[in-house]
C-alpha cells in the first residue's frame, strides 16, 4: 500500500485488474499482427474484441454509465487509461483512443443536441471515428495569430478553406472538428476562431495523404493526415460552442487531452519495465550470468522504476486536481507532466532498447514503435520548451512584487 | 488543492504555517552568524530560539505529547520537516536534527528504562546531544564483514577499541551510540555487532579531530569527527537492545534515518527555488530586462519545480507506506527516495547557484553552504549506487521465475 | 585554420569540395526516392550516379590507385568519409560503403589471390556486393565462446551450419564471409572459429527474411537479413587467413570497421546542425520573430556544434594513430571514439528534430532515417557498455601496481 | 603517438617531463599546508620553490627568454600548463599564474614603457603580485553601459569612484588594473571605458574585505576582495592602451585568460582521474574485490577519460589558431572551450569524488578544493549561458542569407 493506493478503492483495484488481463491475454498477442503488420486488415479482429469488452462491461471506461461506459472520474480513469497505454492498441479497444476521446468530451459539453445525435452517440458506441483538424504546416501551433484557414459565413453555410496536417486518424474518419478563422478582425486574436464539424465525405474536404512517420505511413487509425478544405460548405448548424470560441474551446480540449496522453505514457513504461526486467534476466553473457547483474543494467531499472513511480504520482495528482478544481486551476500542473513523463517516457524507451541489445531496434519487440511513434511525444501538444516557459512564467508570479 | 494536500488536515495547514512563520523570522536571519560564523558563540542566540519555540508549542514537533512533542505521525512530520530544512538551523531549534533524532527513536524503542530515564529524557528536552559511530575509515560501509572495532565483554563490562570517523555532531556531545563486534566469530556475519550507549566523558574516548569538510572544519552540532575508543569499558547495561542486534538495529535507525533527510532536502529544494526567482527577477540584464526573461533561467526554475514536486510526492508516499506499514516494508521506496531526491536536490542546488551568477559562489548566500555540504548526501546513508542496485535486485525478483 | 587543418593539404580540401558538391548536387535529390522510397527501383539512377563518380576520379576513395581508387591514408579518407556521411547514399555511391569496405579490407590482407581475383577484384569494382555473417540471434557478440555456427571439414569441403542475423545487405549480395566454429575443442576459446567466404548462390544459405529494424523490412543494400546455413557445402580453399584465426580477424576486421561507422557519424552530425540551423532561422515564431533567437535553440547549436568538434577531433587522432601504428595499438581510442561519438550523434540527431517541431518526426527531412537507424550506433560493433569497460580496464593498467 | 603529439616535440615532451616531476616532487606535498592550511604561512617554502624553478631553468615558461622566461608558444605552453594545473599550487610557482599572467600579457603589448619598467619588470620576475579589478557586484559583466565605476581626469590625474568585486588576489598585491569610465558619452557604449593602473598604497583605495568564497575567505594570492575606489588619484600617464579602449583591451586580455583558464581545467581533470583510479584500485568492498571491478565506476573512469581527451584537444586547437592567426579570429573556439572544458571539469571532480565516498567529500584530498573553487568556472570570464549564445549566433551567420 503506498500514497497513490489512496486513490485506488477496492473496486477499481479490482475493475483495474480485469482490464490488466484483458490487456495480456486479448490485445498484445495481436501486436505484431495490427501494429506492425495493416491495422486495416486487422480491423476484423479488433472489432471482435471491440465486442468482447462491451460484453464484460469494459467498453468506454471514460464515459458516464448513460452514455453506456463505466462512469469513472478522471483519477480513476488514470488507473486504467496507464493499463490500457500498456498496449497501442489498448485505447483503441476500448474506445478511449485520441483524438476521439478529445472529441467526445468536447462535443459532450458544446455540440447542439442535433449534432450530438447524430455524430456524438455513434462516436461513444464506437460505430464510427473522428479527427481534429487545427495544426497547420505553415505556421507554429502555439500563436493564434498564424492561423491561415478560414470559414467565411455565406446564407446558412460556412466555406472552409485552409490546409492543416497532423490530423490524426483521418484516414477512415466520419468526421472531423476543424478549427477556422471565422473572424479575422476581432481585435482580441484569441476570439477570431471557431470549431466546426465536417463530415469527411464533403467534396470540399481532401485527404492530401497520410503523412510518413518515422517510416511508417500508416493507414486508418493509425496514421496523422495532411488535408485540405476546398471550399468546403457546411451547414453553420455544424458549428460547436459559440462562434469566436474556437481558442477558448481548444484549452478546454487540450488540457485534458494532455493528461490522456500522460496517463497512456506511464503505461508505455510499465512495459518497457517488463521488457527489460525480462530480458535482463533471460540474456546470458555467459552460461548462469545474465545481463541482469551487470550493475548497468541495474542502474538503468533504479532509475526507470523511480522515475515512472514519480511520473505517475504527478499524473494522479494532476487528474485529482482536474477532478476537484477543473482543468484551467491545474494549468501548471497540465504543463509539469507535459514535459516531466514525456522526458521520462524517452528515457525509460531509451534503456529498454539498450537493455535488448540488437533485438531492441528490430520491430521483434514493440519498443520500436514507441521510440519511434512517441518521439513526438516532446512535441504535440506543445514542445517542451512552451510547457517549460509557461510554468516558469507562472511560478515567477508568485515572487512578483 | 492537489494530491499531497490528501495528507495536510487544515490543523497541519496552519500549525506549518506557524513553522514557516517562525523559520522565517528567528531562524534564517541568524544563518550568516550561525552558519557562516561560529556555531558555538551562536549557541546562546540559539538556545533562545529553543525556549521561544518551547513557549510556543512547537518544540520536538516528532515526539509524543507525553515526551513533551507535538504527537506528529510521520507523514505529517514530513510536511514540517520540510518546512524546517529551508534553513540549516531549522531542525536544531526545533530538537529534531540527525543525528539525535535517529537516537532518540532507536533508544524510545530498544534501550532500557534506566539508559533512557539517565539519557533519553534530557535529549528529547534538548538538555545534551548525542552521536553515533558506525563508520569507519578504513572499510566501506555496507559489509558488516568489514567492521573493525571491537567491544569484549569482561565481567560486568565491555572493553571497545576501534577507530571510527564521520561520527557527526561529536564535539560537544554527551554520549555517542557505537557499533562494535560483540560476537566476531558468529556465522552469520550481520549478527556480530552491537550497539552500545558510551558517554564522552568515558577516559577510553579521544575526539581526533573534527574532520575538516568541503572547507569547514565546524564546530559542536556542525561538525564531523573522526574519533577513537582506546580500551573504553562501559558497563554491560549500556548494551541497547540485544548483543548481535547491531545490524538490525541499525536498519531500524537507518531507514526512517534516511526519509528524515529526504524530508530535509525538500525544503533546501524550496529554499534555492525561492533564491533562484527573487535572484531571477531583481537582476537585470539592461535596465528593465531582468534575468527572469532568459529561457534558460525559466528551463532551469521549471525543471527545479516539477522534479521538486516529484521528488516531494514520493517523500510523502513514503513516509505514509511507513506510518501504516513499517520501514521494512518500505525498504524500496526508501531507497528509491535516498537517490532521487539527493539528485534533484543537487541539480536544485546547481541552478540556483548558476542563476546567481559570481554572487552564487560566495557565502553571502546561504546555496554555498549547501553546495559544499550536501554534496555528502549522494554518499552518506549509502551512497546512490548501493540504493541503486537495491532497488533494481529487489525489480527483478518479482519479475524471476 | 585549425589543428585538425594540420592533416588537410591543399589538395586534400580541394578534393573534398569536389565530394561536398557531389553529394549536394546529385546524392541528397536522390534520398526522397532511394531513402525513403524503394531502393531497388532506385538502383538504376544510383548506378548511373556510379558511373558518374568513375568518370570524375573520385570512386573507391579508400582504394589504393592500383586498385582503381584514389589511395588515400587513413586519416585523409577520414576527411572524405565524413562528407559523404551527410547522406545514407554517400558512401555507397563511391563504394566505400559498410559492410563491403571492411570484407575489402580484410581480403586484401588475407584472401588467397584465387579468392581475390574471384571476389575482390568485382566489389573493389562496385560489381557485386557482400555481406558479414558474424552476430547470432541467440548469444551475446562479445563472448566467443557463444558462438553457435559450425564449421566441420569433411574432405575438400567445409560443411556449414548455423543462424545469424543482422547479416547486412545479404538482400542481393554475391557472397558472404561466415564466422563459424571450426575447432570447438580448443582449449583457447579465441581460436576456435575461422572466417569463410561463402557465395549466396549456394543451397545452403537460406536468407530467412530481412529483419524490420525500427518501421522498415528495407530492401537491397539497406537491409539487415537473418540467414541460416543448413548444411551448407564451401571447398576448404573459401578459407580466410588461417584456420582457428576467425576472432584475430575479426578484431582486424572491427577496429577500422568502428573508425568508418564513426567517421560517417560525424557527416551525418554535420547534416543534422545544417538542417537544425536552417530551420532555426526560416521558422518564426510571430512574424520577424525566427527561432533561431530562442535561447534554448542557442543552447542546443552551440552544444550540438561543440560535441561535433570534439568528436571529429577524436576520430581524426584515432584515424592518424591507426596509420602511423596500426589499430592494435590504438584500441583504447577507438573504444573512446565508439561510445563517444555515437553518443553526440544521437543528441545532435534528437536537438535537430526538436527544433524542427512535428515536421521533424515526418520522413520529409532525412533526420527520422538516421533517429531510426542509428539507434543501433550505440549497439552494433559492441555497445557503449563495453567499450567504456575495455576503456577504463586499459586506463586502471597503468595505475596499478 | 597520437594526433595531439604532433604540436609535441621531443624537445616539449622532455621539457614537460621535468615539470611533472617538479609538481609531483615539490608542490603536491606543500598542498595541505599552503592550500587548506595558511598561504600566507607558507609563503617562505612557496618562495624557495620559486627559486628552485629558477635555478633548474623552469621559471615563467610563457615568458620570452629576454624576459626571463622560456620562450613558449602558446600551443607549447598548453602541455606545460597543464602539468602545473595538477596542483592549485603550480602556476603560481611558475609566476603564470591568474591574473598575473593576463596583466603581463597586456602591459607588455599595451603599457608605456615608463609603466613597464616600474611594474612589468618585477612582476615578470615574480617579485610582486598584481591584480585586475572589471566586475561589480551591482550590474552583469556582459553589458558595458552597466559600469558605474568613473575616471574622471582633473589635470594630470584620473580621480577614479566605484565598486568592484571579484578582484582576485587583491590581498598582497603591488598594483591593480582597474575597469572605468571615462568618457560616459560616447556614443558607443564600449568606447566609454579605459583600463587604468592603480597601485594599491594608493589612499583612495579599499580592500573592504577578501569575500567568503564557499567557505574560505582566503588570504594572499588565493582570496577574491571586495575593494572600492574613493577619490583615488593617479597620474594620468597610468593610463593603459589609449582611452576608451579600455573594452577591446579586454577583449584582448580575456580571449587568452580564458584558454589559460581551459588548459588549466584539463591538469585538474587529470589529476581527478589519477586520484579516483588510484581509490578504485585501493579501496576494497570485500577483501581481494576492489572498487574499480564495479561497472558503474569503470563508466565513470570511461566517461571522463574521454571527455577530457576531447576536451584537451579542442583546448590544443584553439591555442594554435589564437597562434596562427590571433585571439579575434579565435573567437568561436574560445566560447566553444570556455563551455565545453568547464562542464567536462565539474563532471570529472564529481564522479572523482562519488567514486572517494566520504573521504571525497573531506579536506584530506584536493579535490574538495577544486569541487568548491571551480564551481565559479562555469561562471567568471562569461557564464556558459553567455559562451553557448555567442557560438550560435556565430554559428547562424554561416547559414543566413
Amino acid at each position: 500500500m503506498d500514497f497513490s493506493s489512496l486513490m485506488m478503492s477496492d473496486e477499481l483495484a479490482h475493475l483495474s485488474n480485469r482490464y490488466d488481463q484483458f490487456v495480456k491475454t486479448h490485445i498484445i498477442p495481436l501486436e505484431q499482427e495490427a501494429v506492425y503488420g495493416s491495422f486495416k486488415a486487422a480491423l476484423p479482429k479488433l472489432q471482435e474484441l471491440r465486442q468482447l469488452a462491451k460484453k464484460e462491461g469494459l467498453f468506454a471506461p471514460h464515459l458516464s454509465k448513460s452514455d453506456g461506459g463505466l462512469g469513472l472520474g478522471l483519477t480513476e480513469f488514470g488507473r486504467v487509461s496507464e493499463i490500457l497505454g500498456k498496449s497501442p492498441l489498448g485505447h483503441y479497444i476500448f474506445n478511449c483512443q485520441a483524438p476521439d476521446i478529445g472529441n467526445m468530451e468536447l462535443m459532450h459539453q458544446f455540440a447542439s443536441p442535433q449534432l450530438q445525435s447524430k455524430y456524438l452517440v455513434p462516436l461513444q458506441k464506437g460505430e464510427i471515428r473522428s479527427c481534429f483538424a487545427m495544426t497547420e504546416p505553415q505556421h507554429a501551433g502555439s500563436n493564434p495569430k498564424h492561423l491561415s484557414t478560414t470559414a467565411v459565413k455565406v446564407g446558412n453555410e460556412y466555406i472552409i478553406n485552409g490546409h492543416k496536417w497532423f490530423t490524426s486518424s483521418a484516414d477512415g474518419a466520419a468526421f472531423t472538428i476543424v478549427m477556422a478563422v471565422t473572424d479575422p478582425e476581432h481585435p482580441n486574436p484569441y476570439q477570431r476562431a471557431s470549431m466546426i464539424l465536417v463530415p469527411l465525405d464533403n467534396l470540399g474536404f481532401k485527404l492530401v495523404r497520410n503523412i510518413p512517420i518515422m517510416g511508417d505511413v500508416g493507414e486508418d487509425y493509425m496514421s496523422h493526415a495532411e488535408v485540405r478544405f476546398e471550399d468546403c460548405k457546411v451547414p453553420v448548424s455544424n458549428l460547436i460552442g459559440k462562434e469566436g470560441s474556437g481558442f477558448s474551446l481548444a484549452q478546454e480540449r487540450l488540457g485534458p487531452g494532455r493528461i490522456h496522453h500522460c496517463m497512456r505514457w506511464i503505461g508505455i513504461c510499465e512495459r518497457a519495465i517488463d521488457l527489460m526486467c525480462q530480458r535482463a534476466l533471460s540474456r546470458e553473457l555467459d552460461p548462469g550470468k545474465p545481463l541482469s547483474g551487470q550493475q548497468t543494467v541495474q542502474n538503468w531499472i533504479a532509475e526507470a522504476v523511480a522515475e515512472v513511480k514519480a511520473a505517475r504520482m504527478l499524473v494522479l495528482a494532476t487528474a485529482f486536481r482536474i477532478e476537484k478544481e477543473g482543468a484551467k486551476a491545474a494549468k501548471m500542473d497540465i504543463s509539469t507532466i507535459k514535459f516531466f513523463v514525456s522526458d521520462v517516457l524517452m528515457k525509460t524507451l531509451d534503456k529498454a532498447i539498450q537493455t535488448h541489445g540488437a533485438l531492441g531496434i528490430t520491430d521483434d519487440t514493440i519498443l520500436s514503435f514507441w521510440y519511434r511513434h512517441e518521439r513526438g511525444a516532446r512535441i504535440y501538444d506543445g514542445p517542451d520548451e512552451v510547457h517549460k516557459s509557461v510554468l516558469a512564467r507562472e511560478t515567477l508570479k508568485k515572487y512578483a512584487g
